[in-house]
């Protein structure tokens, strides 16, 4: 009954079906999927289960999967496979997506593989590995359909036909002069819908936004989404132009620095990989550095504790509130922290707004302090005394617009130092706000209590 | 010396020029720059302000500003025009820029807005408003150039000219049948780089990827960035094509989704609005249920102290330990929150790897754990005695395990539960962990020291 069988098997993984060598069933699996599922799939398998399925692909489909994988995932595929097919499909990649898997291979792999590609693709490469790392160069395709400046419409679309089997996208047509200056851009859409026998003069955007090769990618795509264009034509300092930042590189660029944003807000040190498929030990490594880091920092609450060691001693309750107190500060300064470093990564707060985050984090954090006060007053009562009760308000008040303050500044200072406003987490500020805070706390606790 | 001048003052900021009254140079201001800019510009500065400039503007540039303005700002513009300059502006909106603005107004407007329309538009934005919020209906563009099954490349490259100016794309051609049933898809490109007499059919894609109107926009958008489309078809639930969500849309849905779990990451409700428009109570009271929440659920850390009271009195050093104790078990959880969070996010991982995601973070935070164990017993014995330090030793081990794997396991039962995983905020397994981190310390201590 081979019918129902297939129906009822249709709902395993990949992985068991390989485990089990059923070579047929993996192939119809395979063959029912986009490259998208199929990619994802081979990412969270790794190693040699992943290599195998990988081969069992048609060559055309192989590229889209291979394509779609981070250069981790590429990276464990090629290891299993033979130089000529590890040469062919690397061939057939697009320019920017061959330039960033090298980029993640040993250098002597890397070399390798640069050595067996045509000339005419090796002269490609070398020149995007030429732009500096995460530059919009390593990201754009240079494969790109210019036109002439003095065209018909109907000409243009000639020299598209063409010239525009190899190009990655021809949606975007930049204009150029006799020495490959940009002079400006006419979508294809404009083309089509025009007489052929219209200018393309009369039909161009005469001053396209444009970026450089060698500014970073993430501030190009974050351009490209506000002013929702396909793809925007890159230049070199001199105003040729020397490719395109299509939407899709874009799209993926952006999805990189916010899962980069996303890690570091948490303390984490970014990285590529598809989390299934890392192992413990390089999760773990990940987040080590900030961990350690962060407490070694924490020590110094070991040390203002200590120093307030009297205090404490005279009155015992006191310590009953140090963790929510810490807690509540740490809260108000990771909210801040973190609004701050979104609004500077889509472009709504410049590193010149910084007295103006302060003032208003700084109000903010007032506000919150009191509202958390009411709790705080009642909560202090409840569990010990009446002028306890006011040093836990009084703190909370204090904490909340320090707080807020420090995690809404960090980012801002950090990007006017030249630093990533991201490196400034949450944990970061909760850890700074955690040691400061119990001064606050332990200095309201000798006005209100005269200990 | 108007020369000199104008260059020293082309560094103000638009608000200052208009604060001033000087028209004229806020017109150059405007003329100058691009829609985006502009945009953030009057996203900046709000209220009047923001009114009399947009008047400064031409009508072409005035529409292009205003699509780029969130539907906050949206509101703050159309309340300071007259009834007949908003009807011709929302007139010529695309139909889901308007549809989402409208949803942001107060219903009483929305409806007037709604009538004012000419017939057709009226019936297109209502249909869109069918939708439910954030679906992709709510996103899509109804304007689509389909085309029928039989025709040759250049009859439908005739169609497109036609019917393809009011269209927002005419780069992906949906093929349907006579019921509208889609039945595939042709890209533009295609139709320009093949011969005039060739089917389209031979050219058309016949399984595309599709979406459902009434599904989730982030779902959709994130599909879109795996399988690289510029624009997905979307269809009704019998398969018939009601629109295009095109890659620009897809991109804001996703910057808003970023932005949303950036938010709520730190523990504030997710807010559509521009950081530096909006008023200090604002940001307060996006940022003040959660903080008042964690902060109840913090006073479990008060009772668990007192409950262990008798402990902490007789060996008062304990007390030292922890600010850094509950700072670490907090940094160890935000870290596997967050990565958990992500990875669901962009689909690396899914609800039906509970388990796996458990087994992998409790590994993971006991070798972190063991880890920063050896900074605790170094940092113990320097402040406290050596039983302390092993106390401290233990508790940094088991709270790491402890905090890694409730914050790898809170996002991904929310997802099974239905619930957004990204609610799942950092601060909340922050002060889970807080309370119960608690419990381990002082379960460690009378273990270890016998009180």
């Amino acid at each position: 009954m081979p019918q129902p069988e297939s129906v009822a098997e249709s709902s395993r993984s990949l992985q068991e079906i390989i485990k089990d060598e059923r070579l047929d069933e993996a192939q119809a699996w395979l063959e029912e999927r986009p490259p998208h599922v199929i990619a994802d799939e081979l990412a969270r398998m790794g190693g040699a289960g992943a290599g195998v399925a990988f081969r069992l692909l048609d060559k055309d489909r192989a590229l889209s999967v291979f394509e779609e994988l981070d250069p981790v995932g590429q990276q464990q595929i090629l290891a299993g496979l033979r130089d000529r097919s590890v040469l062919e499909l690397v061939e057939r990649m697009d320019p920017d997506d061959r330039v960033r898997m090298l980029r993640e291979m040993p250098a002597k792999v890397a070399r390798r593989v640069l050595a067996g590609l045509s000339p005419q693709k090796r002269w490609v490469t070398s020149a995007l590995l030429g732009y500096p790392e995460d530059s919009v160069g390593r990201y754009m395709t240079p494969e790109v359909v210019a036109l002439p400046q003095d065209l018909t419409v109907g000409q243009a679309l000639e020299t598209v036909r063409e010239k525009g089997a190899d190009a990655e996208t021809v949606y975007t047509l930049p204009v150029v002069d006799a020495g490959r200056r940009l002079t400006g851009v006419v979508e294809l859409r404009e083309l089509v819908l025009n007489p052929p026998d219209m200018m393309v003069a009369d039909l161009v955007v005469s001053e396209p936004t444009t970026v450089y090769a060698t500014e970073p990618a993430e501030e190009a795509a974050r351009l490209m989404g506000e002013t929702n264009d396909l793809n925007l034509p890159v230049v070199d300092s001199e105003g040729r132009l020397v490719g395109l930042l299509t939407f899709d590189d874009a799209a993926e660029v952006i999805e990189e620095a916010d899962t980069e944003d996303f890690a570091r807000q948490a303390g984490t040190a970014p990285w590529a990989g598809h989390y299934m498929a890392a192992s413990v030990w390089r999760l773990a490594r990940y987040r080590a550095v900030w961990l350690s880091l962060l407490l070694v920092a924490a020590t110094l609450t070991v040390g203002v504790t200590r120093a307030f060691e009297a205090t404490l001693e005279q009155v015992a309750a006191l310590a009953l509130f140090i963790p929510m107190l810490i807690g509540a500060g740490g809260n108000a300064g990771a909210q801040a922290a973190t609004a701050c470093v979104r609004a500077l990564a889509v472009g709504e707060v410049r590193g010149s707004d910084l007295l103006k985050v302060v003032w208003r984090e700084f109000r903010v954090g007032l506000l919150l302090g009191s509202l958390l006060a009411v709790v705080g007053l009642a909560v202090g009562t409840l569990f010990a005394s009446a002028d306890i009760a006011v040093t836990v308000g009084i703190t909370l008040v204090l904490i909340c617009g320090w707080a807020a303050t420090v995690g809404g500044t960090m980012p801002l200072l950090a990007k006017r130092l030249g630093i990533d406003p991201a490196v400034v987490s949450a944990p970061m500020v909760t850890t700074f706000v955690d040691t400061t805070g119990l001064v606050i706390y332990f200095l309201a606790a000798k006005a209100v209590l005269g200990v």
